[in-house]
């Protein structure tokens, strides 16, 4: 899947709509469209990243804002004392579904094995 | 739980001897002591951090280390390709057992559900 045929570029470019929940220069967040917990957000980089493991380094450590972007969110959402998951799947054996990198932040309930 | 008490922080401090598979000046990385999946990897910064959400900004931001060490990691233990999901649990509802910010590596088969 090229950049053109991805969904989450898509939406990021603003051609397919979303309510986006947090935005920043580097990602912004989307409601999962498949809950499998009673808050499961997406957070996604704008830049088409398919794959952590091709990427430069500088762009590795430049993913930290990830986590600045999750522990906003997870305050806007009232978990930050209950808890939360945050979860990356890359490649076939993790249950990838769209070869464009994100960070799944789970919450709700408590949650089950991590695997 | 004070740093003083924290295994995490006395493995990292070599106090508590465990094979490290990977070190840089941020991260270290060890093999979980209760695998669940074949590979069960927990990748733990040296400073003792309980709580993403108590972190400063510019601390999280760092945290993009923890991605590299990851991706250094899946290739060394020739996941890459099948692939891989690293998870971090935050707070009670997400399972987390030691209150040391923590990322979970998994691979080796098929992983189910993320939570």
């Amino acid at each position: 899947m090229t950049k053109d045929d991805c969904i989450f570029c898509k939406i990021g470019d603003r051609e397919i709509p979303a309510e986006f929940l947090y935005r920043d220069d580097f990602v912004f967040a989307i409601r999962d469209i498949k809950p499998e917990a009673p808050v499961h957000i997406l957070i996604i980089p704008f830049a088409h990243i398919v794959d952590l493991s091709s990427e430069p380094t500088e762009r590795l450590h430049a993913l930290g804002s990830l986590f600045s972007a999750s522990t906003t969110l997870a305050k806007q959402l009232n978990v930050t004392e209950s808890g939360y998951r945050l979860v990356v799947n890359q490649g076939p054996d993790s249950g990838q579904w769209v070869p464009h990198l994100h960070m799944h932040l789970l919450a709700g309930r408590p949650l089950s094995a991590i695997g």
